[in-house]
């Protein structure tokens, strides 16, 4: 299923997956203070090398400018000494999180006498594929060699020349300590084709995490044959009950859009039941059009609030990451749990009441990787749940769910002693 | 990425999935008695209607002996009395095994107030793919119900009357208990391209399991977009180090290879240590042969005993589930350690020895779901390690490794409870 097979040169990404999963095995026999070490070395030479780094930056600005890249995309773009800063310590922090590798997660003995134990092992060879944020870069490096996998990186080719500079550098590091420097590898070729290549990269890969929009999640869900973590993409929905407080209600409806509305936790769609918007979608309307919230709604919120726009049947399904939010009026808790299930993309939602039952109902019924009763979705993060940094936030049901720490960086072994037994 | 917006009438699979998809959350409400009282129904069922599921697996052995299938396969097909009762005991086994659903899997409370539950719930809906053995569809059946998941089933169109006279039973058992009969599908169509809309119903299957020989799933894993969790495919080892119990080590190998050929944790290659292979080879070979196992190895093997014949580099590689084994004489842990590395497919691979540092590095390095000290690779089975019936048995890394018993049929959500908690 590899490409090992072909007479031709490989490719660049071949080479490289190839190289990666060389290095894997010796990771796996690192102690933690040899991966601890590598990590606090990594952060040191990106302090020390941010000019260079910045210097780098500033050509892919340059070219990012001249072919004319949104400046939101620019600003994810752009490394001053600040966020190269930020990056190390992001590296620290990892440091300081406890290493999962080698924990014992079962143990016992069968009556025959054998010893099992299930054991955390790495998983292997990771690869990610990911958009403009350089910062990625480093926080994927860090995550994977602390849990004793290496990682072939693919990020987006705006940031092309500063990923190069970043992984230089990191490599320089690594070069002095322990950690094979062959463990971290960056894909080079900006072309769709490599990211293409190593969708099939089954044998070499042992699994690819996207991170990035919906449109680069979808085609690595859709096209790869190497397992995947899918992340990200999130229609959030807060349902504000008949019951709620109308304060708590108002502020964790503002906090979930409008905090930071570009991540993946904002809420899209509020949802009222028709009783409590009787008495205060108003100043719910008021509230969001103060913080420059377009509005758009079903025609009961219209006829409550005429100022809100009609929505359309797409805008349901549309994660706007942006200051847009749709209103829908309900009549019930199961019209909002059946708006939830046809919309939502099983990340994170919402319920603020005050009735119990409703809140269980709604804790239990609703299928997604994280649901709250009374406070914001914006807390489904990685550093907030107390995980520290984060790979990425998981949306779907196997392997992992919700912020992924460096736990579900890992796979598992069952390690069986005996004295001879064979089976009966 | 569902055939769900087509204007044509949907396939069987769409149309099964889809009812399957509305039954889940209906599953997922279940008490562990509801679901335990139906499977109870589903065992009484089989057994009251024995004599109308052989007569329907009558008509599947009369056209498999017109198509000419392989005795073997036959045998795998054939139902009787005793078959059928083995059958609705596997479903009282799985009753008596603990329900996984609604546990708590963590449990935390952040400085902010917030409460996180991390708790156990279905997958959803699990789409099964396999072969000829009808008890298969009991099974899956079972092992899916009891975890609240939904299940689609395509056997093997050998077994197409036999799987339908049992989901009937099944069905007509369900619509006596609280769980919807759309819970199990059947897919009927035994073509081809049936199993290929299955591979990409992303949006209505959360996982598809593939079981069966290697060729399935390689065509599962290869195409897929679905989540796939692979199963089976085994090319074990035994490795019987110098300082091996000469008794032990003849015992161990025997008893992986010869106790039931035709499973994927059964021995494909014994690797041994020159020093041992100079004084014990020769019985060893003797007693394969007496077992009526025919050898295949290396040079240095063929050299100590002059009747084992020439392995092809193709033999290696080929996980033969018959009399057939190959043998290798090495000179070293290590070469047993690369060769593994290159052939084996991360299933159970054994060492026999008493070097502890030796027993050590093996268990270690080796990288596979389940690593022998001393005892037989035979061992990797959900009943064997005390996890009752088993689904598969894993040879990925993520969700899953090694024998799945029902917490693999399980995922998690995180359940938030706040007093009003926004994000600063």
């Amino acid at each position: 299923m590899t490409n090992m097979d072909q007479t031709l040169a490989p490719s660049e990404v071949v080479e490289k997956a190839r190289l990666a999963k060389q290095a894997a095995p010796k990771l796996n026999l690192l102690t933690t203070e040899q991966k601890n070490n590598a990590l606090l070395r990594m952060a040191d030479a990106l302090v020390q090398e941010a000019d260079s780094i910045i210097a780098a930056n500033a050509e892919d600005l340059h070219r990012g400018r001249e072919s004319g890249i949104t400046t939101s995309l620019l600003d994810r773009l752009a490394l001053n000494v600040q966020r190269i800063e930020a990056m190390a310590e992001g590296l620290r922090q990892v440091v300081a999180l406890p290493d999962p590798i080698g924990d014992t997660l079962e143990e016992f003995e069968r009556p025959n006498g054998l010893k099992i134990r299930k054991v955390r092992v790495p998983i292997g060879v990771i690869g990610m594929i990911y958009e403009a944020r350089p910062n990625v870069t480093v926080d994927a490096a860090g995550l994977c060699l602390k849990t004793g996998n290496a990682v072939v990186l693919r990020g987006g080719s705006s940031a092309l020349y500063s990923n190069k500079r970043i992984v230089e550098v990191l490599h320089a590091a690594l070069a002095q300590t322990d950690v094979p420097t062959d463990a971290l590898q960056l894909i080079m070729d900006p072309s769709r084709s490599s990211v293409d290549e190593m969708l099939k990269l089954n044998g070499l890969l042992d699994v690819l995490i996207p991170r990035g929009g919906a449109s680069l999640i979808q085609n690595v869900v859709k096209n790869a044959t190497v397992p995947v973590i899918e992340t990200g993409a999130g229609i959030c929905h807060t349902f504000i009950d008949e019951s709620a407080q109308p304060d708590m209600a108002l502020q964790i409806a503002i906090n979930a859009k409008v905090q930071r509305p570009s991540v993946c936790n904002a809420m899209e769609t509020l949802l009222v039941h028709r009783k409590f918007a009787e008495r205060h979608l108003g100043i719910i309307g008021e509230q969001f059009t103060q913080h420059r919230v377009e509005l758009r709604g079903n025609e009961a919120a219209r006829k409550l609030v005429p100022s809100i726009a009609a929505a359309s049947d797409k805008d349901w399904d549309t994660e706007y990451n942006d200051y847009i939010l749709n209103v829908r009026v309900v009549d019930s808790l199961d019209e909002a749990l059946e708006h939830i299930r046809r919309h939502g993309t099983m990340h994170s939602e919402c319920i603020v009441t005050e009735n119990a039952a409703n809140a269980e109902r709604f804790l239990t019924e609703v299928d997604a990787a994280a649901v709250y009763h009374n406070a914001s979705t914006r807390f489904t993060d990685g550093f907030e749940f107390g995980f520290g940094a984060e790979i990425g936030i998981s949306t779907q049901k196997l392997h992992a769910r919700g912020p992924m720490g460096l736990p579900a960086l890992t796979s598992s072994k069952f390690r069986i002693v005996g004295n001879g037994q064979i089976r009966g």
